[in-house]
């Protein structure tokens, strides 16, 4: 597997557009295939999240997929459903599919009704604008961002040839709502609905559910994995699997590093779980604790909220038996040794790991065989500032 | 029912004094009687919790308590269980008492081994000071401050005579580490300690429990209640809860307004919810929200954040049916009603209660009967401030 260039544009088959002004933005993805998706548990769901979800459930296909941000088009009720069709409607018409074939996302302000109007009078350029090539899905990516700051995408091609590609975006908010996460992956591989669904579930309690910004689930998540087949490879599925984890835990990644107001990723491994449920309770309880968040922005290796966090996590533990280290990703130091309390007060090495833009926090519970990786990103003044701003 | 000075010097049969340097507080507290406990559920449990649970587990009754503030003699090994036996039979040598009949509490950094040299030299001066005078309460409440800003006391007498007094701290810390819950509750009533018990854990699910200041679980969280039998009044049980309930709640509201860095007291009334369990997710999880506490912190109505919290708290939830209004405890506005927004833009009332010191968010389901209160504070740039300082 090697890293490439492209995105989602990288997978044949795929062209992608988007614009975006202070207003509004719009994207538009067009690639053809086996379709599966994962969607919010919010029992608030907005009404794009709605039909997409049945769009799958009903053809597990999907043609070509929009998306706007600037409104999550979430709380809308029954107007909210007929705009999200009409956003359907709209891009079948230009693609010239069924519009049952379309995926629809949406982020943004909560309980507004979209301005559906603005989305017909861009769609033409838009459309106008799909490309195979790089910048297409690089203005895809720009379309659906609102507060990110840095562009989420990545690419690779497996050793035979298949190519998977994934654009996301998270964590950031056009207004004070919710900070949605999108993703949409396309691979070129021969694939089924099934196969892609097993895999992507798969993929995505590993990578986005094991991320953690701030705690807040969004009204409007969404993942998509779609196989054009324009590669004419169906791949051995666990080597297709290895490299779509690749690409989600690497978007996780860059969403949690572009995480409101961070300053800098936090990786949490956990070894030694008794289960793998415990395992993922412990890291996702450290990677979400507004304590260890912000000592890790104030620079201070402060492990004792650490282990609090991991005994409130509801995963078994023995507290003698605890280790943990922090890390830069090159060099580690041990805080504590089965429960043993080391004394770093004067480690310079600690010291400049602390001040890295990557902190790796390991903890070994000593107990079992299980382990899990969580990740997210400092609390800071900005995020304070981001979502304390009057704009409602 | 009245309120009336004193807090827990406020209850016969009690007496109390504390003093503070800049290094560590010291608290005693002389009141003999049946005694319960609530303790924190972290796994990860400090030495004094340990202790002072086994001692009520056997004995059920409290004759004297010892509470210092600067070390949370947590995640110390066989070393902090010799430091808090040492604390208990240093208590009970001053007071004449079996050492098993001693509480002790602890509230600071976790992980450092306790200078009980330093209890040593300060317990004669707090002994000598022992008062059924109310400054003898403050002067324990201020002992066990940590960054605590606000002296935490209630007390009350109930129509019958009986009087219950309690002190707490909250939400503060010496160091950047836990920001322990403690409780000490008194009454003069005679009551048993299962019916101490009883009465304890039902306010505690109601009250304590039902605060969030941060989300994260402390080491060392502990409430007690102790009744002294002083007042030779054997209460009405329902009585004695109603009075219990009232303290412990405005304890808890006490400490949620003080919570760090925090401007706002946030109260959340969750009505119509299926069953009580629901009403108390539904509760805990928006005024636990970093969105829903930001937003209060900047004065905005920001409802779309209320409602995505109570969608993803797990409890049962149909949006069509969901009504909230935000309300400074004098004037209420509804933002939604039955899954209908409305148009609150231009809202001068909303505006004077998004900007009051006290800010309640309601919520009505109108799933069920059921209703739950929880409270919180606002996350403000000093929540990130004191909890970033470099210290370790």
């Amino acid at each position: 597997m090697r890293v490439i260039d492209g995105g989602i544009c990288a997978v044949r088959g795929v062209h992608a557009a988007g614009l975006k002004d202070d207003y509004m933005g719009l994207a538009l993805i067009e690639g053809a295939g086996p379709c599966a998706g994962v969607f919010t548990r919010n029992k608030v769901v907005a009404a794009p999240v709605v039909l997409t979800r049945d769009n799958l459930e009903n053809h597990k296909y999907v043609a070509g997929t929009i998306i706007n941000s600037g409104n999550a088009n979430a709380f809308t009720g029954e107007q909210g459903m007929a705009d999200a069709r009409e956003m359907a409607r709209l891009a079948a018409d230009k693609l010239g599919v069924q519009k049952s074939h379309i995926a629809v996302a949406s982020t943004g302000v909560i309980g507004r009704f979209l301005d559906v109007g603005w989305i017909k009078d861009h769609l033409d350029e838009v459309y106008g604008a799909l490309s195979a090539d790089p910048q297409g899905c690089r203005n895809a990516t720009k379309a659906i961002m609102t507060t990110d700051l840095i562009e989420k995408e990545v690419s690779v091609e497996l050793e035979c040839g298949v190519r998977i590609g994934g654009i996301a975006k998270g964590s950031g908010m056009i207004e004070p709502n919710m900070g949605t996460m999108l993703a949409f992956i396309y691979t070129d591989a021969i694939l089924s609905a099934d196969t892609l669904k097993e895999c992507l579930v798969k993929a995505n309690d590993s990578s986005f559910n094991m991320m953690v910004v701030d705690g807040d689930t969004s009204t409007n998540d969404m993942a998509l994995l779609t196989a054009t087949g324009a590669s004419s490879i169906a791949p051995d599925v666990a080597n297709f699997q290895r490299g779509l984890d690749y690409v989600l835990v690497e978007l996780a990644k860059k969403i949690a590093r572009d995480g409101e107001g961070a300053t800098k990723l936090i990786e949490v491994q956990v070894n030694g779980a008794s289960d793998l449920a415990d395992a993922r309770k412990v890291a996702k309880t450290i990677v979400r604790s507004p304590l260890v968040k912000s000592a890790i922005y104030g620079h201070d290796p402060n492990w004792g909220r650490v282990v609090a966090a991991a005994g409130y996590s509801g995963a078994s533990l023995d507290q003698d038996k605890v280790s943990l280290k922090f890390s830069d990703g090159k060099n580690a130091v041990t805080l504590v040794d089965h429960g043993q309390v080391a004394d770093t007060s004067a480690n310079q090495q600690l010291k400049s790991i602390m001040e890295s833009d990557t902190v790796i926090i390991s903890v070994d519970l000593s107990l079992g065989e299980a382990f899990a990786v969580a990740w997210g990103c400092d609390l800071t003044y900005d995020y304070v500032r981001i979502n304390a701003e009057y704009t409602t």
